[in-house]
Formats: C-alpha cells, sequence, structure tokens
C-alpha cells in the first residue's frame, strides 16, 4: 500500500506538471490508478501542501460534482528576483553588444531553461487575469510566446512582418515603427484568433513601443481585447513611447557603443507583479 | 517520516522533469530535503519504477562519486502511435487546404500540449544520440525546435532568410529551393553555433527539400556534424528530394484542391524509431 501511494505521488505530480491550468476530476486518477476516492483526495492534499511549500505553484480544488483540481504554475518573488539578477549580470556583458546599440540576446532566448523561467514569470503575472492566446511578432518573440503559452495553457499566435503564402487569409494593419518612424505593415492569420479574445502580448525587447503599438491595433481588428503587455527588455528610448502600460523583466539602461559598456538595470516586473 | 518521503517524490519528481538530461548529484537532494543518501536511493528507485511503467521515460544512474540520476524523457509507440493517428485525422480536415496545394498548420503548431508531444517525440528518436544544438529555420520551425530542445536539454539556433541587424556578424550559404528551383540564401548568426557541434535539424514542413539541405550547408561552414532531420509533415514531391535521409512524422500524400481533398497518412517515424 505504501508503494502504491509513492507511485501515484510520483505520477499525479507528472501528470499537473504537464497539464497545467486544466481541470482535472478526482474520478480521473480514481480510475487511473484504481483507488478510492479518499485516497486520490489524500494524495492531491500532500501535492497541494509540497508545491506550494517549494514554490512550484498553486493547486486549486473546484468542489461538488464537475469539480476537480487544477495545477497553477507560479514563480516565488525569491526565485524571480535571482533569475532577473542573473540575466542583469548576463546582459552587461561587454561582448553582447552590437552595432548601433543593439544587445545580442539570441543565445539567452535559444537556452531551455532560461525559457521555462521567463515563460514562469510571465505566466506568474497573469495568473489571476483570463487569457486565451499570447501573441508575439516574428520571429524573436516566438520562443517568449510559447513558453508562456506552456504555462498558462493557452495557444499562441504569431504576426509577421512579411505575407506567407502557408497562412492563408490574414488580416493586417499599418504601424510606425517608433524607432525609424516608418511606416510597416504586420499581418496575422485570420484563423489563428477568435474574435472576443482576451490576449496578452510579449515580446523580446522594446523600444518605441511601435511593434507592440501594432499588435495593440491588429487585436482590435480582431475585435479582441488586450489584456497586458510585458518584454523580456526595454531599452532607453528619447522621446514619448507609443505604449505607456507594458511590464519589462528588464530594463537596458544605456549602451555605450564607444566605451562598448552595457548599463542593465532589472525592469518594473517585480514591482508589478509581487505588490 | 511518511510524509517526509511523499513531499520528497513530489519535489524530486518535479525537479527531475524541469531538468532533462541533467545529471544531479544524490548529495544534492540529501542536502536538499536533509535526508539520508540512502533514502534518497530509495526514493529514487520508486520514481525510476514508477517512470518506466508509466512510459514518462528512463532514470539512469551514473555511479561513483561524480555520479547521480539523470532523466532522459521518452514517449512509448503506444502514445507515439496515437498521438500520430489523431495528427493523421487532424490534417486530412478540408478546412487546412489553401490556395496551392498547401496545408495550414499554424494552429497546431501553437498548441501547448501538441508542441509538448510533438517534442517528446522527436526527442526520443535521438534519445542515444549526442546531440549539442537543434537547429531550425525562421518562423515556422521555431516552435517545434524551441520543444525538442526542452526535452533534450540543448540550445536551439534560429537560421534566418532575411538578415537582421540584432544578430551581430552571420555566415550565410546559398541554397536552390527545391519546390521552386530558385536560388535563396540563409544565414546563421556567427556566434549562435560552436565548431564542430552535433547538430539536429528540424522542420515544420518538407517539399523538395532544398531548405533542410540549405541548413546542411551551413552546418558544414560551422564545421559542425549534421545528426539528423527530423520533420512534423513531409508533402509528395515529384522528382528528386534534395534530401534524402530524413524522418517524417507525418506524410501528405495528396492534395487536390478541385475536389477540396487532403490525404494523409503517418510517416516513417514509428518505424524508424521504435524498431
Amino acid at each position: 500500500m505504501k508503494i502504491r501511494r509513492s507511485e501515484r505521488l510520483i505520477d499525479i505530480t507528472r501528470y499537473l506538471l504537464e497539464r497545467p491550468h486544466t481541470l482535472v476530476p478526482l474520478t480521473y486518477f480514481a480510475k487511473r490508478y484504481e483507488s478510492a476516492k479518499s485516497s486520490i483526495s489524500e494524495d492531491l492534499g500532500i501535492v497541494r501542501r509540497t508545491f506550494h511549500s517549494r514554490g512550484t505553484g498553486i493547486l486549486e480544488t473546484i468542489p461538488g460534482a464537475a469539480g476537480g483540481v487544477r495545477f497553477i504554475p507560479t514563480i516565488s518573488k525569491d526565485e524571480a528576483t535571482e533569475f532577473i539578477d542573473e540575466m542583469t549580470t548576463e546582459l552587461s556583458e561587454q561582448s553582447r553588444l552590437l552595432p548601433g546599440g543593439y544587445v545580442y540576446l539570441s543565445d539567452l532566448l535559444g537556452q531551455p531553461d532560461v525559457l521555462r523561467t521567463v515563460g514562469r514569470l510571465i505566466a506568474t503575472q497573469y495568473v489571476e487575469q483570463q487569457v486565451d492566446a499570447v501573441m508575439t511578432v516574428a520571429t524573436k518573440g516566438v520562443p517568449i510566446a510559447q513558453s508562456v503559452s506552456a504555462y498558462l495553457n493557452v495557444p499562441f499566435v504569431i504576426v509577421r512582418r512579411d505575407s506567407k503564402i502557408t497562412e492563408g487569409s490574414t488580416v493586417s494593419v499599418n504601424y510606425v515603427s517608433g524607432s525609424s518612424e516608418r511606416v510597416e505593415k504586420m499581418e496575422l492569420s485570420k484563423r489563428s484568433l477568435k474574435q472576443g479574445s482576451r490576449v496578452l502580448v510579449v515580446d523580446d525587447f522594446m523600444k518605441g513601443g511601435g511593434t507592440v503599438n501594432g499588435m495593440k491595433s491588429l487585436i482590435e481588428e480582431f475585435e479582441s481585447e488586450l489584456v497586458g503587455v510585458t518584454v523580456f527588455a526595454e531599452s532607453a528610448f528619447a522621446g514619448e513611447r507609443a505604449i505607456a502600460d507594458y511590464t519589462a523583466l528588464l530594463s537596458v539602461d544605456k549602451v555605450d557603443s564607444r566605451d562598448k559598456t552595457i548599463h542593465v538595470a532589472p525592469g518594473n516586473y517585480l514591482a508589478r507583479t509581487f505588490k
């Protein structure tokens, strides 16, 4: 009997971690392990306490006949702070400096452990809000969108600057690129977003906010609603940003191409998420 | 004491699932839970048996002072077959047909549960080989590369058709697009791939194989080695493909734009992976 409980706990943990934000009825587990609902209930209590004490997330109980449990991944303030500090150091590396004051990020945003944590961070910020889809613009925002989408368990959609014949009909908008003041075009496949969706916008980098503002217009074209905007890093911008209300994990305050120095600080994420 | 073991099992499971292919010393767990190494050893035995019996993956034990355990995610043949059958039905949907005989895939490749399973499938195929990086071409291959990279716990790199100023110096190659016979260009940031890497190429769709062949040339430019090629779906192609040795999860055999029918069958994945 002791072995059975052990096995159940391991398998329940795995099952829930793979299905965040999904309601799982107690009867599902009772059937899967051929166990009494009372035993499963006890198991879930242990999982709930352990997830809580280790900062893994919340195991919600929904009572009643249509009820069950739902795992909501979160990150603790300590873990979030530690990660952001680590990234601050990483981004400040002189070797990341590119001509034109850009900062090289592609290596970080191709590392599975970095992406996992970024996903958990952003998902935690929106944990109390209804999100139906995560939106980003190709290409560099995609890994962030995908990771957030995995933790929120909702689809992500990719806005493109270039039309692709494999997307079918699209809806397009024009937008002003904040940094260059040029008018550009972005589009989204018509069938990729349902009308009335609540959309979270994420991206890797924000300068003037023009791209994010374009996505905002696109969301309006789909008669949907913007829930929030979170970017991995924002950079200093002389002038008014096209978007005022956004969250940044990191802030690239000053880039000096001559001295080859980058000054990076934590963004407003921590203050906005852990009030 | 019973509670302690329960908590340990839950937290060990979570810890290992988040760190595939990572060697974790027993002493790490012993310290984390203030428990004897013998107890941790017993815990890991239970985790190993449960992971095995439930098809979660392999928990390898590396003996010796520098040893520990390493979790290797895999998928069972049954689960793989079920998923591929499901996708076969999904892809055969008439509404996926786009002008020019293309098949709409973006919704599937934006769904976290689909991507998780695709990642596990492809990671299982290469479980016995050394892979240092996963490579794909922007934009639609990215979600697949990211998911495989998470399960193999190696970085992924994105090849681009358009130059981006935020990538720094790049290495480029020309390649012949198999379907259109045009000569095109693709490039990869110089610092994104180390010399001597063993690279796994993944993509969403393969027609003539020209794009994959381009990536093969790029890998050679980086003095690296191609480990294998796996695509989500291949389509029928009249003529010789630029790449002969590849794996496809699905095969779009026939698309009839007039009758509006798509015929999809499982690809060679199952036969190649579960010998």
